[in-house]
């Protein structure tokens, strides 16, 4: 969003009670990596987010480190947060407020989102939105449709009433404020609503007048609240991972038509691009094509400097930012057409493509190679 | 819940839009099998469920039928629902007082369950509560605490006010109704009601003065509304199936450990209940142990009549309507503890032993056979 400033502010101070399990739930792994990272990379990987706090109990902050060293996260800043949601959240945002009490002091942003680290999947574009709103109006959250009717019971126990589902929605996160005006809420509010509240739109009409501009959100903003979430969110992660392969190739199609095949046979169960190198007229149109949402590449060449054109694809890769999110599968087949019966890439060069593929991973790009002879 | 009649209704009528794809999410397929399957059998399993009347829509009453035929369900009727969903749910309770349209006259109960056909995870502790209270106060419905706050919003997309979270609930299902109130309620009910509302309990307030007792539900009652929670459901499936074993042995410990230590190996990873045949005093007392909610079955015997020892356990599990909501998991290890290097079981006892295990799973009993030669 052009010319705003904007820093993030994640919660992950929760104790999961709700989810029955000893391990607060945004530490609980998702194919093997803690939730909360997921909600950091979702963050880290917007370029117009400075600085993002991430709020935690002190029991955690020691845990909250090594996962920021272990998957390389960048901007991150671990606060220690308080007893209750609010306490935390208040925390987090005197870190760009209160310098002296800060040993991280860290530029005031103009606008602030505050996200749940318990919600790996948001988006660029609700995250642009809310910034924008709370821009123009000082405050704005993520809503979506209520799931189940809402009622309130009286004191027997007994049905009150019940409320008319479509004049209420449920508030969602991310929310965005106008950093002024949620830490002028947080410094005028209560000792009750520290401890009781939850609700940060709720403070900024309370106390700055501020009614927060309401954006529906996408269904992937829900919260991982009970186990069933975090079941959901790991088959939603497999389900990223293998909805979409690029099939990269350089052989001509008189030569060998494998590549072509290959992409063909792949497009009766996944969604198959194929790409062409030798048809993308310079490098900086294959870096779009590897820019995008995609996983999964297969790349098919006939040459002989294997590792040198698979070096390349990783390259730009990175520089895509695209295995930030997810780990990335590249798949490179190298197609033997030379008339000997014997394998034209030597064992030299085989260890040297294992040692290639050692090294990506920790990039979090898993390199596979696939040596065909073909006739 | 002693004497009184109960039936219930699953309205399977909605469209699924929620879900994003074609097929409406109650005949979506959890591990092979259809959403709505689930549902009704978490219901039929229940013994004093007399009828259970299954609502959906003219498009799927045909598929509603397959259903029910391939996976066995009883005591089930289909009908055909309305355009919404109280049409749908005043639809099936029509079954049950208007004989002159119905082609199912069925008798009517004292109290009627409405539950959705969504919510595959209802236990009988939570329907029989709905049941008394409703029998007792005339309504009774499940309730959840709120997941996120609720918020009104203004005229102009801006928010108007938060609801106080701990004031209110999320109305679920299962609900029950003492069957003339709720059915008055249905028969007094505006087009507006049939066709924008969608709380039954808000019905039975309106038009029959009866506050619902509001019973608090375990997190399972869920509905599976998204695509997520496809895929919470079929985890959770998958982890009911597999939590927990009892390994059944006949084979004395002195003469082979095999079954002793078995137990032991998997504790460290399972729950196990090791049960020994020659110290259950008769068969009543093995139909307890087999009884309960246990999916896995691991049984040891060094007897030469393999099949006639499975045969007797896949009766009793029959018996005991665990088959009904998940399949069993039955591996019968024989024991070959003979001198001889040859096995003691001939091909044909493996062919029968085959031949069994066919039969069976058509019974939802996988059998497995483990022939171990044991010195």
């Amino acid at each position: 969003p052009g010319r705003v400033s904007v820093a993030a502010v994640l919660p992950a101070g929760g104790s999961g009670e709700r989810l029955g399990g000893a391990t607060p739930k945004q530490f609980c792994a998702v194919q093997g990596r803690p939730l909360v990272s997921y909600a950091v990379r979702a963050m880290e990987r917007i370029r117009w987010i400075s600085d993002i706090v991430v709020v935690v109990s002190p029991d955690n902050i020691r845990t909250m480190k090594t996962i920021i060293e272990k998957y390389g996260h960048k901007r991150v800043v671990v606060v220690e947060g308080g007893i209750t949601r609010h306490r935390s959240i208040f925390n987090g945002l005197k870190v760009f407020a209160e310098k002296e009490f800060s040993r991280h002091p860290l530029q005031k942003p103009e606008v602030v989102i505050i996200h749940d680290a318990v919600r790996p999947f948001v988006e660029e574009d609700i995250l642009s939105k809310v910034v924008m709103a709370a821009k123009e109006r000082g405050a704005a959250g993520a809503i979506r449709p209520l799931v189940s009717t809402v009622v309130a019971s009286a004191a027997d126990g007994c049905l009150d009433h019940s409320l008319e589902r479509a004049r209420y929605r449920a508030s969602e996160m991310p929310q965005a404020f106008l950093f002024d005006i949620i830490y002028e809420a947080y410094q005028q509010c209560t000792d009750y609503d520290l401890d009781y509240g939850t609700e940060c739109l709720h403070l900024a009409l309370k106390y700055c007048k501020t009614n927060a501009k309401l954006i529906e959100g996408t269904a992937d903003l829900w919260k991982v609240t009970y186990k069933r979430d975090l079941y959901a969110a790991e088959s939603i992660i497999k389900d990223n991972l293998s909805q979409e392969v690029r099939v990269i190739t350089d052989v001509k199609e008189t030569v060998a038509p494998i590549g072509f095949l290959l992409s063909e046979s792949l497009e009766s169960q996944i969604k198959v691009e194929a790409v062409s190198i030798s048809q993308s007229k310079n490098d900086s149109h294959l870096q779009n094509i590897l820019s995008g949402q995609c996983y999964n590449f297969v790349c098919v060449n006939d040459k002989k400097c294997v590792i040198q054109e698979t070096q390349q694809l990783v390259d730009m890769l990175e520089k895509s930012d695209v295995p930030l999110l997810y780990p990335v599968v590249l798949i490179a087949v190298h197609l033997d057409i030379s008339e000997n019966n014997s394998f034209s890439i030597g064992i030299e060069e085989l260890a040297s493509i294992k040692k290639f593929a050692r090294e990506m991973k920790k990039k979090n790009i898993l390199v596979y190679g696939l040596l065909i002879q073909y006739k």
